[in-house]
């Protein structure tokens, strides 16, 4: 029998950060807990940093996932949005940094294509498709697109043989 | 008297991460440290990231700042140089901002002007006064930038009544 792996997926924002814990024994995956992060949008951008990576932070102490996964950086098609996205995935990245998780990182469209089977699924089709994949989960788009990112890795990280794959 | 008050200054890039602290005392500036945190560029991002934030920490704890700035937002050309800026102005800002240290944001036309005396001088130019307004620096160009951040923050907060300021 298969190690169980659980696997913290990381959907991040300023305004809303998506999280999402599944755990993968060989290939059956169970929702453990899921959520979103959303800092007061009037505090300062250091505070708003500090409310996200706090908040996986805590996450990763109540759900002690052993591996993490964000969305790689998508290519906003403006300098603005960038440099916002930038410092959110910052925040979120460092908490499972800090605790020794590795991080891996996985393209928009390939979470969609591991999910919905096609590259440019919406939102909406994800979060169906989650439920469908995670009876039960009834999670908001920012934490579906979370639970998104950890199903991906628990597809990837099997056929890239890391430690307890099935 | 007024009391002295420590100023880290912190010029964030994933690359190169100039810091600066100085000790505040009514008008009177003294350097008291600065350096530059430079990632390994062949690392995984996550730990460039964690590099950049513990070692601001670090230097939170050697020299036991009051107070933080950084550079505000500078308003990258395309979105890939914003994005990259983004997250390492997370990482650093996420320091002090977890050691409980209030953070400023200068923006850089107003830390160029508030040292040279105009908006648009160059790192040559900074580096030069950074050596006059606090001899024997001999600070490379990342490093006298953070330098120039905290003297903005110096000269700023005094004008903002903060705490301890003459």
């Amino acid at each position: 029998m298969a190690d169980t792996i659980r696997i913290l997926g990381i959907d991040p924002g300023l305004r809303r950060t998506g999280w999402g814990v599944i755990a993968a024994e060989g290939s059956r995956l169970i929702r453990v807990a899921h959520g979103v992060i959303a800092p007061p949008v009037t505090a300062p951008l250091p505070e708003r940093l500090l409310a996200v990576c706090e908040g996986i932070e805590a996450v990763i102490t109540e759900h002690g996932p052993d591996e993490a996964a964000a969305e790689e950086v998508f290519m906003a098609s403006n300098a603005a949005s960038a440099l916002k996205l930038g410092h959110a995935r910052a925040a979120a990245i460092l908490a499972p940094a800090r605790a020794g998780l590795p991080v891996s990182e996985y393209a928009a469209r390939l979470v969609k294509k591991s999910i919905v089977g096609t590259g440019s699924a919406d939102k909406a089709q994800i979060a169906a498709m989650i439920e469908i994949l995670l009876p039960g989960s009834k999670a908001e788009a920012d934490a579906a697109d979370a639970l998104a990112v950890a199903i991906t890795h628990a597809h990837h990280r099997r056929a890239n043989g890391l430690k307890g794959a099935a």
